[in-house]
Parts: C-alpha cells; structure tokens; sequence
C-alpha cells in the first residue's frame, strides 16, 4: 500500500491513476521478446577471439546505442499501456503478437542501419571502406532508410491502435476525462510520428535526397509540443485523484 | 480488485470464472521458452552484412509471420488454460514439460516447413532455385507436411491432455454447468483438429497428392464450428458470476 | 485466496505447507537461466537449410528428450525449494548463483553426452560413423560418463545444501515435526543420488568398465524407496493444515 | 505476511524495512537482460562437437567462473536497489536503460578479459599459445585492463547514481535515519570502488606496468571497511522496525 502511495507520487504522471496491477504474461511474454531484441541488437555473430576483434568490437558502442534507444522508447510505450489501462482481451494479444513480430523481425535491420549511419560518419571523416563492403552508395542509403521509416511507421501504427482501442473503452475502464485528453495527446503524438516517418521514407527513396531525408525526423519534437499545446488537459482536483 | 471487474469484463469470455491468479513460476519457464522460440523463429543464424543480405533478410516476413502465427496460437491455448483452470500438479508440470520440449524442438523445422511453402510460391511463380537448393521435390515436400503434421498433432495432443486433466478436476475446481460445457468444447475443438492435421499428413505422405494435402486443413474451421453447435453451453444467469 | 486452496490439494504433497509466495526475482532470474540452458540443449548451433538437415536435425529428438528430462529435474527440485520454504537469504543467494552456473555450464555437454550415447546405439545397430567422428573410443566413453558423474553431482551437491540450509532454519520458518521429516527425505535421497552418481563415475573412469558403469545409477530409485521407508514421516492432523 | 516477517529475519538486514513489492516489469526486463548476459558469458559460439572440444570447452570453466561472478554482483547491486528503494520513476527507467545496455555490452569483452587472464597464468605454466593466438603482449594487456576498468567503472557510476537518486527521495520514500546512513554507506562504497578502478585503468594504460596493475583492485575490500567505520548506522530500536 505504501508503494502505491510512492508510485503515485514518483513513478508516472500524478495526473493518470494506474490501472495495470501485478505483470501480467502478456506483459511478461513481451518483456522477454523485447531483450532478446536488445540482446540481438548488441551482440555480435560471434565472440572476439583477438585483441584486435575486441577493439573493433568496443567501437561498435556508438551504432548500438542509438539502435538499443529507440527500441527501448518502443518498450517504454509498451510498459506505459499496460500500466495505464491494464487491457488484454482478444484486439489487445492479436495487436500485441504482431507488435512483438515486428520488434524480433526489425531487431538485425535496425542495428544495420545505424551501422551504415556510422559507417557514413566515418566515411566522410576518409574512410568510405566499411559501406563499401556493406554494398552500399547513395542510392541504397536512401532505401535503407526507406525501410528504417516503413519498420517504424508499422511499429507505431500498432501502438497507437492499442491506444485507440484502450479509449474506445474509457468507459469501461472508468477513465477521467483528463484521463482521456492525455489518452488523445498519446495517439495524436504516435501519428504525427508515424505521418513524419512516413513522408521521411517517401522522400529517401523516390527523391535525391536519399538518406539526408533522415533530418525530416527532427520535425519530431516542435510537432510533439504542439500536439500538447492543442489538445489541453483539464485540470484534476487533487480530491478526485484520492479517491481512486 | 477494479482490474478484476475490468478483466472479467473485457479480456475473456464473461461466462468462465478465471481460477489463475498472479503469473506462477511454470507460466514463467513457459513464456520464456516460448518466447526463445519465436526468436528461433523469427532469427536467422546471422546478422545481415551487405545491402543484399538485408534485403534478402526483409523477404522472409513471409514465412516468418505464418510460423509466427502458429507459435502465437499454441501460446494462446497454454495461456488461457493457466488463466482458466490455475492448476499446476505434477501431471501438467509432467505435460507442461512435454509440451516445452515440443515446443523447443519444433521451432526450426516450423520455419522451414514455411521457407518452403514461400520457396514453391517463388517457384509457381518463375523461381525454383530456392527449393532446389534445399533439396526438396514433391515427394520431399510431402515428408516435410506430414512432418509437420506429426509435431502439430503432439503439441495439440498434450494440450488436449492437459485441458481433459482440468475436466477431471472439475469438482475440485468448482467448475460450473456452463464452465464444464466449455471445457468440453474446447477439448474437442483440439481433438478435430489432430484428426484433421492426422489425415492430411497422412495423404501427404503416402498419397501422390504429396503436399498439396494441406488444403484439407481448411476443414479445421467448420469442424471448430460444428463442435460449437453439437456441445450447447447452458445459459449462465448473472448473479452466479457476480458472486464469485 | 480460492486458489491457494486448490493449491493445496492438488498441486502438492498435502502434508507440506508452501511458504514460497509470489514468484521472486531470484526464482525469476533462475527461471530464465533454466530457459535458456533448454534452449541450448535443443538448438543446434544453425538452422537446417536443405530436406537432408532437416531430417537428420528431426532424429536427435532421442538425445535432446533425454538431456531435457534430466534438466527439468533439476528445475523441479530448485522449484519444490522455493515454494517450500520461501527462502532467500545471502547464502541460499550465493548458492542458487553457483547453481545457475553449474546449470549454463552443463548444458552443452549434457547434451554431448547423451549425443554419445546415441552414437553408440546407432554403433551396436551397425553405424560406428558418429561416434568416430567424434573421436570417441571405449577409454573416452569413459571419461564423458565421468564428467556427466562430475557436474550431476556437483549441482544435486548444490540442491541438497540449499535444503540443508532451509532445514537448518527450520525454527525461523515454522517448520512442523512431518515437514522437518519430509525436508530430511528429500536432503538424503539427494545424497544418495551424488554417492550413486559418484561411484559411476569412478567405475567409468578408473575401471575397464568404462561407460557401461552407467548402469550402476540403476541403482538410485531403489535407494530412495529405501530413504522413504528409513526416514518416516509422521502422520498431520487435518485440523493443523487448515489453521496456517 | 508470514514470508514478510521471514524476509525480515533471514533475507536482509532487518536494519532496512524493503519498500520493494512483487516484481515489476522493470526488474523483469533487467532480469532477463542479466541472463542473456550471463548466457553469453557462458556459451561459446558452437556446441562441442568432438571428444577434444568436450574437453577443452570444460577448462574454460575457471574464466567463467571469474567473470560470471562479478556479473552476479552487479546483479545483486540492481536487486537490492529494487528491494530497498521500490522506485521506478523516469529518471530510473532511463540509468536501468544505460544499465542494461552497458550490461549486454560488456558481457562478451568480460569473457574475453578473464580468458586473457587464464591465458596468462598458463603462459607463466609454460604454454603461451593461447596468448599468442590472440594476439596479446604486455602492451595489448594492459589495454585490455583499461577497458575492463572503463566498463567496470561505467556500470557502478550508473548503479551510484540509482542509489544517489533514492537517496534524494529520502522524504517521500520515508527513510529513517539510520536507512539514509546505509544508503549513503551504499554509495560511498561504489564510489571508492570507481576511484580504485579508475586509478588501476589509468594505471594499466599509461604506466609500465601494465595488466600487473590489476592488484592495485585489492584496495577495494580495506577502503570498503573504511567507508563501513567513517558512515555510523545509527542503532535502531526495535519498536521502530515493527510498526512499518
């Protein structure tokens, strides 16, 4: 009881009571599809048997942290939809399964391409030989990229769909209309991704712009800030939150 | 205690009592081994290196959603028994263990079983090249189904073992009228289906129709319906369900 | 609360009453080790590609069953300890530690092992091929069956001073007179077991015997009919149950 | 409540009330994530094959004892975090994120410092192959020390600053006096043991005396009683204890 006092007052957003309670197997399932995509995404093929692998091993750091970021912002809304609503009837495990296939499926390609990115990196500091054994020239940049945007859009497009479907339920579930306008801003915040994305992927493959498209994501976040100043959230009265 | 009242009315069927509680160790081993599978499934030996590989990598989606599908719904068999019945003696742990080793062994032979279904599809359509390194003809695919068959009919075997041991426990489980006539239902869903998958590998093979027998699976959905109308589930008045 | 009911008359032996509750982080870390120690026995290092792998991969179903049982044993009595007794304290920590590396380490050649064994059933029946190949002769035979003596010993070495520990706790824990019997059971049928184990392994190393001193672990399910008759575990009055 | 008051006798300092409750997905996915570590520490790329391999692959349990312990310490240090403190708020989720992320990445170059080591002592046996193989001198040595410190040093910095963040929640988490002491204890300790870590990395790189520096690790234990004696933990009567 003391932690949930604590929870309330540390862990997430005062203004959303959380209706998930103990991990579920739904949940408990997905946690373990998400690290073995971490893991997939970190480990190499094989372990360094040289000094030299070690080293070139260590420099890999910068390719996988990015790629483990991203992942691990997929995970966070995961982690935040069950801990909010606390849904898994049928519409929830059949969006889920295919969130989790496209979490495995993506795990080697996204750790690709931000190995390309760093191997772009490198190449306009003088050494173009990594993305030359990758195969890789402008042309295929911008499809790599096209893929990044298509895995992305698809991923997001599953959580925002579970949104949804959590607040076609809001009534069941007993959701404040607060409760609701931040539902609202989530969903609102995923499409605008996945619609950035989008028009990012369209542009790395049928313009010249190829992978320096890869700028129009930093739209991300002026659009996010907008969506929270349009969709307002009505105050809560701090009784109201007490006596859930 | 809210999420309960949430739970029974939105994540599964309001005429069955769920005797699961919280996710108990075997459920535990159980996801996690399942979900090693889906990795098995999903992941191929190797990280893709060039632009080629990774493309080639995207391609098998295909086959890796099918198997994935299937896995899925095995887990999904396993999860609502657990929520369903929450027993856990030592013959389901002995079936339970059973059920893990089936699932372990089969993952690989179940994605290759649908890297060849794709490989004849490439092939119908122009493309034998990828069957034809795999060694396969119609008579290899026929053994390949009636592989197939043989691993589906244990795993759907064990669970219906499973299911039949609640049945038997009924008394001690409190299962009502309805929850019985559900039970039954379901066992008997499980058994048609291993008849069904049982001739089709059969005819697979040692019929000249090899592989091409799989259609005969398509029978599974108006038997699973013909075995909903043969075994009625009684009505259940409101007030029983409250009061549990 | 229904639940621990039918726990406690069907789940388990009734005389024992569990005090493991939900399931622990220590448990939860030992039970994705245990996962992870299946998978490895199942998976073979890659995927089949041809018909011919495909099938060869379908036939180590024999060695990989018998690895698998032997596995989920030793998950058995980690998992019978936890729900008995609850216990976690520094040392039952540092004990499970050095049983998870036992577990991990084992893997591998448990499976080797019983691959030999294979081998040399397919040798009697007239393919000598597999068990060449790898190089394995009666002297060697001999030695794989020591290290299999070795490692079963050490981790059953490891089960039975964790029970040792709890029993040596017994007053803490509330212990009545049938459990503390019952405790006293499982620690000496698991000493029994690593002196059977031990003098296998001697035989198969020292003596012309070799590998054929297996059959000496033959001998464990009579002694622990003998420690059952040895050991009595005095009878519960069905009102102390009922009362914790 | 009768495994609580057993948790307080046995599996902690009963001097530290713990706010943690069941596990929550955070502590699940870092379990998970530990494993695979502890996984990929202990399997080699492929399964032992030959009788030879057999044998070799078993010396190299004295490596993987070394490093899987000081995983399993890093483990401990997340457990007790979690136990104690029950926190789980953004800015815990992001250094678990870091966490876990450093854990994956060290797992293999961990493997890869202790068999150097083991290559060492078997060059100072008289066989310096395994040494030569990899590539390894005196110079190569101490680099590897190097990173070993980097790694070791990043992980308890992020662990440091978990308990530091806790420590800053004091009020809300309701610690008491002599809590907040052993908190601070807690953090002292990590943060000597970085210094020493530091100062032996340092030490390894830039000073002839390469890999030998590792001895200057000794320091650890005497600074760690030093800290033990300079931060008193005030006695706790026992009343206090009981209400929570």
């Amino acid at each position: 009881m003391m932690r949930e006092t604590i929870n309330r007052e540390l862990d997430h957003d005062p203004r959303f009571t959380w209706r998930g309670g103990s991990v579920t197997r739904i949940e408990n399932l997905s946690d373990i599809v998400f690290a073995l995509a971490l893991g997939m995404i970190v480990s190499s093929a094989a372990r360094p048997e040289t000094f030299k692998q070690l080293t070139e091993n260590l420099l890999t750091i910068i390719p996988v942290t990015a790629a483990f970021g991203i992942l691990f912002m997929i995970w966070n809304a995961h982690y935040v939809f069950f801990r909010r609503y606390g849904v898994a009837d049928g519409r929830i495990i059949l969006l889920n399964c295919i969130l989790l296939l496209l979490v495995l499926f993506t795990a080697y390609p996204l750790r690709f391409i931000f190995d390309s990115l760093y191997g772009y990196i490198e190449g306009v500091m003088g050494d173009w030989s990594r993305l030359q054994a990758a195969g890789i020239n402008f042309r295929e940049a911008g499809v790599i990229m096209g893929y990044f945007a298509l895995g992305y859009g698809l991923i997001y497009l599953v959580i925002s769909q579970m949104y949804a479907h959590a607040l076609s339920k809001a009534g069941l579930l007993g959701l404040s209309a607060s409760e609701i306008a931040m539902t609202r801003q989530s969903i609102w915040i995923f499409r605008v991704q996945i619609l950035i994305v989008a028009l990012t992927g369209a542009c790395a493959v049928w313009t010249p712009m190829y992978a320096f498209s890869g700028w129009i994501m930093g739209l991300i976040w002026p659009a996010a800030l907008l969506v929270d100043r349009l969709i307002p959230v009505p105050e809560v009265d701090p009784e109201t939150t007490t006596t859930n």
